[in-house]
Formats: structure tokens, sequence, C-alpha cells
């Protein structure tokens, strides 16, 4: 089977965004906040928002499961206090989690957080416990700059981070490491903000002994990892020069890329430069990048034939279509056995 | 001949970098600052301090002019006021051009520029004059975040730097992209920072259309273009999304990718993604990786044995490697044409 370990709600019925912007409003006009209750998606509506888009292109493009989570720019954990975050982040998991009883056999969910700017992680936990215990969520999307693009946070080696880390090993789920939007003009949040963070996630991890510490610890790293299979030559030197143990030993036990690169070469330098066992399939669609590319007359983010196309052997190709996703989520892994999958 | 485009005077004589702690201590306590006029560095100090690394070295690689500017991470536009990053461009443009006068077949320099968090741009012009009339530049770095991993300047698309364009149109001199040291725990210097802002750059020329108002304007992205290359693919279906015309007409008359990328599956990359006359060959050696890589028993920054084993005509090779850098530097190409080159 053909596991996507990428996928967020980009689609969720408009009423969602409506009431995300009157929540913003009762930011400065409390009168105008509205009540969680006072959003209402039928499970027809949610139906409909999925089968004619992911679904319809899941079916098209021979991919069985994606693991879902709430919309990666929309999460804007820089958008009011812990309070805003905390209604959202329930608001938008509850419908990740409601696609996936609709569709049990093609979604299963992971759950963003109501991270908030200088707030402390461990107030994440309520949510994190709730999504992984009640919803059946496998995994979390961490925000390593909740203020979108201003990066005042502690880097992710930072025991500002551990509570977190403590009820991931506790519960065996990894964290992809996800930004949100860029509120910083200087980022483009697709184009700039969503590379520069892999990148410095990846950098955050190589400078520290983070992995020492929590040797049961993972992280994916989406974009394919932004720059640095690209640059892994400059980040083996680095790590020499920084008198750190090879790669494979300090981060890859710990660290996975997905295969979210949107042309040919660059899933051809990904499966060439980093080994297969840290490779897991995913598409991020419809995401970034909606478009047919011109030069092969298919979706840019139609990853799986640029998978099929690379020069690796089937069974290197079935580790990362399923079984490093099996393996790195295991949740995921327990959740398929228990239907026989 | 082979033309390196990037180096970087990180070899200096030691009494530079204690002269600018002096000036750095001397920012709290005016008592402290020292003069300019009390750096003495001899020219057989210079000498000494190109002819064992840089020099050594380009001979042992067969490289033949490097273009040389100061210190990256030492730039530090975030130290201090305009008057200090004033003092300090001057000393550091004027060591580099005395290099270039004692070894004026192998070294032609670049300067950097005196800017200053939130100062205007057009304060540089006095240096950047200066440096083209009198010292022979042929190239500006020019820093688009000077306050060091805070991200605070506007874009460069932003009329913020035009004065500096106008300028560079003028003297027909291209512009290298180049941060300098982060004072941002997050981002590692040259790991994270340098990446980041290679990628953020480029996408701040691809969602304006800067080049249509300096259609002359030239940029250099350094360290491979950052995660660019590897995400071609992404930048491409970006610029679609955003109604802009192809990269190869949107960008490539005016961006330019150096070749400091250290390892072979990513030269490979860039020579198969990027047009070889937007490649110019680079090493930024000695710079931020120096070791020597263990799977290959030779300098992670010899990227020359990369650009050597790429799948490229040597026709191709010779314009990577010397015709794109005379064409990118006008004036570059003319001073080698004065002696005869």
């Amino acid at each position: 089977m053909i596991i996507d370990v990428h996928g967020h709600y980009t689609t969720a019925p408009k009423a969602l965004e409506a009431w995300r912007n009157r929540q913003i409003a009762g930011i400065t006009n409390p009168a105008e906040m509205p009540k969680a209750s006072e959003l209402r998606i039928s499970d027809e509506e949610l139906r409909e928002s999925i089968e004619g888009n992911q679904l319809r292109l899941m079916r098209e493009r021979g991919l069985d499961l994606t693991i879902f989570s709430p919309r990666a720019s929309f999460m804007a954990h820089h958008i009011g206090d812990f309070r805003v975050s905390s209604t959202w982040a329930a608001i938008c998991n509850e419908l990740c989690y409601r696609v996936s009883r609709l569709f049990p056999d093609q979604f299963i969910p992971a759950a963003m957080l109501p991270q908030s700017p200088g707030v402390d992680p461990a107030t994440c936990i309520p949510e994190l416990t709730r999504c992984v215990q009640e919803y059946g969520n496998v995994a979390i999307n961490l925000n390593p700059d909740p203020s979108g693009g201003h990066w005042n946070s502690p880097p992710l080696s930072d025991p500002h981070w551990y509570p977190i880390y403590e009820k991931m090993v506790e519960y065996d789920i990894p964290a992809m490491i996800h930004v949100s939007t860029s509120c910083n003009p200087s980022f483009h949040t697709t184009g700039a903000h969503y590379l520069n963070a892999d990148t410095t996630a990846f950098m955050q991890c190589l400078t520290s002994d983070l992995f020492k510490a929590f040797p049961r610890l993972r992280f994916v790293i989406p974009h394919g990892g932004g720059a640095v299979p690209y640059h892994w030559g400059r980040f083996r030197g680095l790590a020499q020069e920084l008198k750190k143990p090879l790669l494979k030993d300090h981060l890859l036990h710990n660290v996975y890329f997905d295969t979210c690169v949107y042309h040919q070469p660059g899933i051809d330098l990904l499966t060439r430069v980093i080994p297969v066992d840290n490779i897991l399939f995913a598409s991020e669609m419809i995401g970034a990048v909606r478009g047919i590319d011109p030069e092969t007359g298919h979706y840019y983010d139609d990853t799986r034939r640029y998978v099929e196309a690379a020069r690796i052997e089937p069974e290197q190709r079935g580790r990362i279509f399923e079984g490093n996703a099996r393996r790195v989520y295991p949740r995921l892994d327990a959740a398929l056995k228990a239907r026989g999958r």
C-alpha cells in the first residue's frame, strides 16, 4: 500500500474560515468572539470537501492512506493568545478526526498543537493527549516558530520543548516539524518560510545532542528536508567541524525526510543521498503547488511519479511508500493491523 | 582559466580581529574606541596570510583567480551603528584591495557595504563608489538582513534598496546576496542562516517584478542557491500560481547561482536543473567547511572536482569556470583583458 504521511485539510468548508475570521475579529473586539459551538459543519459537507478533492486525487494517483492534519498555513499560531490558539486547534483537530471517521480506510489524523508565542509548550499537552487518546491521532505537527517568521522561540534542542517530547516518547508518536503562515514580509510562506524552517530545524538538531537526551524521539522534516539533502556534503562537513558523530549515527536514527519535492531531479537527489530508511512518501496535496507542470503534463505534487521513476530497487520503493511510515508511526501501524491491513 | 567568484578573506591577520574587538568594546565605552589608523598590518603579513592559505589551495586545485571580499561572517552589520559599520567596512575593503595589489594575477576585490539595521542603504554609496573607482572592485556583497537573523529589513524588491541598485547598474556590477553572522539563536550561521537567506532572496525576487524595474540588475545567489535548485519544481509551480512568467524569463536573465555545494550529488543536481549560463564556479574556501570528506578523501570545498565530474560538455564547463563570470562581472572581464588574459 501507499501511505502519504503529509496531507493537510486545505479544502475545509468555507464556514471554517468564516468562523476563524470572526474569532480573529473577536481578539480586538471581544463582543464579536464566536463560540466554538457556532461553527456547524455537517458530515455531508465534510464528505463533499474530501471526495472531490483529496480522495479523488488519491484514487487517481493510487494512494491508499493519508496522514491528515489541519491546514498548516491556517494554524497561524502568532494570532491571538493561548486561548485563541487552543479553541482553534480543538476545532481543526476535531474536523480532521471527523474526516478520519467518515473515511476510516483513507485518512488517519495527526494533530496541530495550540502553540502560542512565548507560551510554555506544556500548555499543549491536554490537546495532544485528547487527540491521541480520543481521536486516534498518530502524530503531531510541531511548529518551531509560533511567531510566524520572527524566530524568537528557543531552538528545538532547548528544554523549553521537553514537555512535548516527553509526551511524544510516552505515546511513541513522531512530530512533523512544520511552521505556519509567515507574518514577516521577508519570508514568502510556502516559498521561503517552510523551506527555511526545515533547514533550520535540521541544523538545530545537528548542533545539539537532543537525541542523546531523547533516543526515541522522532522528527519528520517535511518538504524533502528543505535545503538539507542538496547540501548533504555541507552538513556532513559541519558536523565534522563541530566534532559530532557521522550524521547517520548522530541524526538518522531520529530524523526523517518526506518526499514533498516537486520535480524528478529533486527526488533523484533525495534518494541518492539520504538512506532509504529515512525517506517517507508524501505529497502535501492539495497544497502550495496545485498546478500542472508544463514540462511533464502532470501535477507538480504528484510525487508518486517521481518516486516510481527514481533509480531504486522495488523493495526500497516499498519501504518509502509503506514500510518506513509503519515503523516511524507505530500507532499508524497498529491501527492498520487492527483492520487487517 | 578558472575563476572562483566567491572567496572571502577568512584568514586575515589576527590584528584585524583584535582591532574589531576593541571597536566593539568602544561602542559601549567610547574611551576604548580605536582609531582606524591604530590597525597596522604590513604587506608581509598580508602576503603570509594568503600564500599559505588561499593561494596554496588555488595552486593545488588549479584555480587561477578569486573574486575576493571581506569575511562574510565578520561583516556583522548588526553590531553598532552606521559609523561603526562604515569604519569597519572601509578597513576590510582596504585589506582586500591590498591583497589584490600584492597578488594582482590571482585576486580581484569585491566590496562589503557599511550596512546597518534600519539605516537607509543610500548611506553605503560613498564606500561602494570608492571601492569601484579607487580599488577596482568588480562586485559587491549585499546583505538582505543586516539585523543578523531578525529579518526586519524590507524585501529586496522594495524601493528601500533602489539607491544601491541604481549604482550597481551605473557601474555594471553584480551583487552577491550574502548575509553575515546570525545573532538569532534559532539560526546557525553557516548551516541555516546562509542557506535560508539564499532561498529567501530568490523568493523575494520571484514574487516581485524587480527585474522589470532594473533589467540590467544582476544577483548572484551563493551556496548553490540555498534550497532553490533542489526545489526547482516547487519554484516553477509557485511562479505559475502567482501568474509570473516562466522562471527562465522571469528571473534567469538576472539571477545566477554559484557552485558552493560540497558534494557531487548536489553539483549534479545543480547542473541538471539550472541552465549552464546561470551557474558560476565558486568554492568559498577557506570557509564554512574546511575539512576533508572521509567519503572521498578530498576537501569538501574542492568544488572543482565536482564540476569536473558533472555530466556536462567541456564547452559548458568552460562557461561555468570562466565565460559566465566574465559576462556577469564585466569589470572583471575588462581587468583581465587589460592584462591580456
